[in-house]
């Protein structure tokens, strides 16, 4: 099994196949059923099968596919998406985050003249060679104009921005630090207004990767708190709630460079994933949808300190509270965790031991105790276990 | 409107915006209908809505998606791609066709340790930084270790392999010369096989694009008929009938190589695409849909060449009949083409004036007799309208 869903980087206690899904809950093809804390790794935001979203992508479908140009659903959604996101001036569409973070840069590229991107050390954009986490395959010269910078330190940008001298063409941020095997990490407001600073005095695009983030902290931008917004935005997961979709916000400056660079795939025009996105989109902004998360995730995060200390456990949590990541102290190798993880999913909660997990809109109080009860049981077991 | 569906691409008598389609019929927003021969450049292999492959699709996404892992589904499907394709012996899936080619290179490089491509001049292999023909954005170093030769010239392959000296990873090369703009080329059983020796005395991969040829010539591979297996080959397109789709095949020294690039994406384990494709294969093998395409398509090419005849045009016809591209002689500049094919959309039938067409299984002997019924009269108004 190929990618981040290869049950081997779980635990011997997740499955590998799965048979089915209903709103928080995920079934295993051996028929054991798990509340599931991962979200598809984010594409579920509305919890699985959520009537409304898989109603208007099968009526799309029932027009058919695949027609030699878009449906009105591209314009509706680029109107909707425009109106959403603060920065946008102008969206287009694509199929992985991949996609979209790649054509950040080259559109960013194009419309400079320059060519040197700026990344943080640790960051995951995706799987394309030039910035894939694994090297297998990878030349140098896939990598020849990154320079790295350490998130949430602003001397290191600066350094790596003097580096890049007069061809600076973007700097590509996360919203949050959310390297895999490693705490979580809100944004400094002084580091995120140093980006934007940096970008206006020299010209460069600000990027930001929305991909895992995105629709979960602000609908408006997931900086939108700091006042910090973007030129080029990437977005994907959550968008269509699972369908598979990503898109590329712009600002105005950016739009004719995005016109020149060809950007295209067979299914880019493909009807129905916008039909789930439109949606989406408007369920998010229409049900309380993020208040209701995060409500969620703060209940879900106090019963967890509160099992870990009666447990007797000495626990971190990290990152946005709809984005929750646990991790037991002095255990750098994960070896506890991954104990627990495992014990959780005999329980039957799914969640990871080292990359964050998410939530949805169908987690509600009585799924979050639900979970709370099984945890329980896990930090019990993980108790005797250690004993 | 981005990348190649833009109507201004096409004619001023073809739509931009679509409202749906079943089988060979297409119709735009404002209620005209066409019937079509791009199957969406591509995708379409069984008609718009067949109804077993929708039915397929639904049934999955009816199970829920984004479930944490794969369903069955994925590896019934690669069973039956491992069954049905000569040279493979596993495969992975994924999304766009550019993201198959661009593994293909990526599992190449990491298989051998080496880093030049071998790639023809003019041919489309994607739109990402290495192989997008437009090159807004790109950097030099996306194209560090290309070398370029020409299609159907062995002696330039062979320049080409020795440019790359003990550094060749693969050669990638399409079934048939398919570049925009130009009359379509089959294969040179002599350069297939020059291209098969070279590999194998090099230890390079041989990769086969069959993103836009796949399925439609032999449900095996398209260079069967020569003799010629690839090492690695990339789908896409028809694969899934319409549902976005991609796939990955290799012979087994590649195998461990796969297994380490790190191969990904949000949607690529979504079950109700690879549901699809189970289906469509299925059909595929069991209709005679191959034969019966290749009928259509000679029945195509002799009514078209009869009625250019009739009308006093010199034209050609190149490539499969099942891809099918008409040129009118002396018309370098695709000018009299282009009008031809915009009388062809006001007469109801949608082909494009440079790219190769795309023959279903929804093209009927009636259906090619109402396309021919209505080229004729644009081959009479093109007549009329140049005297």
């Amino acid at each position: 099994m190929y990618g981040h869903m290869n049950a081997s980087l779980m635990t011997p206690g997740h499955p590998q196949f799965m048979a089915r899904g209903d709103g928080a809950r995920i079934w295993d093809v051996d028929g054991n059923c798990y509340i599931d804390l991962m979200c598809g790794w984010g594409p579920v935001i509305l919890g699985r099968r959520h009537p409304d979203v898989d109603r208007a992508a099968r009526r799309a479908l029932e027009d058919g596919d695949c027609l030699n140009g878009a449906t009105p659903a591209m314009v509706e959604l680029a109107e909707l998406l425009v109106e959403t996101i603060a920065h946008a001036d102008w969206a287009l569409f694509a199929k992985n985050g991949t996609d979209a973070t790649t054509l950040c840069l080259t559109v960013a590229r194009a419309a400079t003249g320059r060519r040197k991107i700026l990344v943080a050390n640790g960051a995951y954009h995706g799987a394309a060679p030039w910035c894939t986490p694994r090297t297998a395959g990878v030349v140098a010269e896939d990598r020849a104009h990154l320079i790295y910078y350490e998130y949430n330190d602003v001397a290191s940008v600066q350094s790596a921005a003097q580096q890049a001298e007069d061809d600076l063409a973007a700097i590509i941020v996360c919203p949050v630090r959310q390297d895999t095997s490693r705490p979580q990490e809100l944004p400094h407001p002084d580091f995120a207004r140093a980006l934007r600073m940096l970008c206006d005095t020299t010209g460069a695009a600000l990027v930001m990767d929305e991909v895992r983030c995105g629709f979960r902290l602000d609908l408006a931008g997931s900086w939108e708190s700091l006042e910090v917004r973007p030129d080029l935005a990437a977005w994907s997961k959550a968008l269509a709630n699972g369908y598979p979709l990503a898109a590329v916000t712009g600002s105005d400056w950016l739009r004719s460079a995005a016109t020149e660079v060809f950007a295209t795939g067979s299914f880019w025009f493909s009807g129905f994933a916008l039909a789930a996105a439109l949606a989406t989109i408007r369920l998010l902004g229409a049900e309380e949808a993020l208040p209701r998360m995060h409500a969620a995730g703060d209940r879900l995060r106090a019963g967890l300190a509160n099992q870990a200390a009666s447990h007797g456990f000495a626990i971190t949590q990290t990152g946005p509270v709809e984005m929750p990541l646990l991790a037991f102290a002095d255990d750098p190798d994960h070896t506890v965790m991954r104990v627990w993880a495992e014990l959780a999913a005999c329980h039957g909660v799914y969640l990871h031991p080292t990359h964050n997990w998410f939530l949805s809109t169908a987690h509600t109080d009585a799924v979050i105790d639900e979970i709370l009860d099984r945890t329980d049981r896990a930090f019990n077991d993980l108790s005797n276990r250690l004993q």
